[in-house]
């Protein structure tokens, strides 16, 4: 299976800080970056860590937030600047579309390329070849989303030889044995399992981000088994009245739910500024849970 | 004489770089700052220099491109996280308001201070007690102000003790007395020369910023005899031609315009991002004028 590269351009919550920018992460798959949530400063964070912003192909907002998308226009700016020439999709909640036009249209910005705005539902709002991506509902106090990047999973080892053996020619039938379909030549019928290998069937990787919300039951299905969960904590366990009160996560909270949801690796993120001790947010969260990552500012992760 | 505290908090132009910031500059004042120019990450930028964004009174817009302006919202929200509760004033070229607007209403932004946006014309649109702020019209692409800081001159030095003398009480006769007025105690008229030793006058300190804009003799007159020029120099000379299309200034010519002028000091700010040499930029602008500094982030000036 592929690499993912997991970069993590801020870890902030509400206000970024000297050490950290607001929360957002760009993942790298099969040569195109996707870009979660584009708040304030994104795309100087790029430029630390070698994010190629014209490499962007969509981006996830969560909500309308200040601390969540802001950056987008000047990101815009500079692609345009750039001369960026081909299309970037936007995804985001109800209304984004007419947020994004109200937020170019306040700077005075001539686009070099196109921009498609697209209102998310819970659902799959990506379908490419090889992944797909998940807008799920969260619980804040405004309508915000929660996304989870899946690769496609492999069925099995494609064995050319048989293939060929059995007289399929090279090309488009074989994509299509890969997906699972039934093909003809000649009017002979071929199955997957002909030329599959399915005892070497791999899972592809799933990686989910959570941005603000209270813990809640109703979006453990959209995550469970990530092989990476990017959870919100912007608060320690003393604040969890707090947390509740502005519907949010403690890091506690973030560790039951990767373990309730059997996540192989949490990275906590949104991190609010008044929290200067990491270690303490990270032994929090392990006491729920085994394999925490309390996030940096251009922390990688190779997934 | 106060002294003032000028701080750089970014000195890039159309983009950021690595090492330097949008251009934007923090002016302290008596206890305030004033603000010139909030492009993307001013907020942050500021954390590192300890600008106090609560002591910020007034901000001054350039003009509406997007790399001049777009930290606003980000800035504003987390003032409104601090809790402040005291208006700010934001000044700007035509439109200010509905630009401000816009960009507020694209966030969810509820502010816990009042906002008021303010059109500048050439002329004075800040009148205090102890210093004025000028408009003044620049020639870019479209309508962009530069603008002047001024302390009042001191017409001299008042002696406590000729006014007691005198029989003036201590109180607003001795401001109206400083301010050049005549006063009356008693049916009894006194003159200003009377109580102030005219001999120790003092001109105030005069701060300008210039921003996008190519070299015209029709802002000269606003600038002349600054103690501080703040010129943007966006290209080497080697690109004049761009220069002239684009409508900026290269280094020399703002050595030219310092020249001129008669300013004592000239700092070099919204430096395009091709240029790494900063030695380069202050060589050319040192064969037009003497004193040259380009500004790197967080450079502070004491005027």
């Amino acid at each position: 299976m592929e690499k993912a590269r997991l970069v993590f351009l801020g870890s902030s919550a509400s206000t970024p800080t000297k050490n950290r920018g607001l929360s957002c992460a760009a993942l790298k798959y099969m040569g195109e970056w996707l870009l979660f949530d584009v708040p304030e400063g994104t795309q100087r964070q790029m430029m630390h860590c070698n994010v190629s912003m014209l490499k962007i192909r969509y981006i996830f907002i969560s909500h309308f937030h200040a601390d969540h998308f802001l950056g987008l226009p000047g990101l815009l700016a500079t692609m345009s600047i750039h001369q960026r020439d081909y299309p970037i999709t936007i995804f985001g909640p109800r209304g984004v579309k007419e947020r994004v036009d109200k937020i170019l249209n306040a700077a005075l910005m001539r686009l070099t390329f196109e921009v498609k705005a697209k209102e998310v539902r819970k659902g799959n709002v990506v379908e490419e070849e090889n992944y797909s991506v998940r807008a799920f509902p969260l619980e804040h106090d405004v309508p915000c989303f929660g996304y989870a990047f899946k690769e496609k999973d492999k069925v099995g080892e494609f064995s050319r030889k048989n293939a060929l053996a059995l007289g399929i020619p090279e090309g488009h039938l074989w994509s299509r044995l890969q997906k699972g379909e039934v093909v003809e030549v000649n009017g002979k019928k071929f199955r997957p399992e002909q030329v599959i290998d399915a005892s070497k069937a791999k899972k592809g990787k799933k990686i989910s981000f959570v941005f603000d919300t209270k813990p809640s039951k109703n979006y453990f299905n959209e995550i469970k088994e990530s092989d990476v969960l990017v959870h919100e904590a912007t608060f320690s366990e003393k604040l969890t009245q707090r947390a509740l009160e502005t519907k949010h996560s403690t890091a506690k909270q973030a560790g039951m739910v990767a373990e309730q949801t059997r996540c192989k690796h949490l990275v906590l993120w949104h991190i609010s500024a008044r929290h200067k001790e990491e270690d303490k947010l990270e032994n929090e969260a392990r006491t729920e849970f085994n394999n925490v990552t309390v996030a940096k500012d251009f922390l990688e992760l190779e997934v």
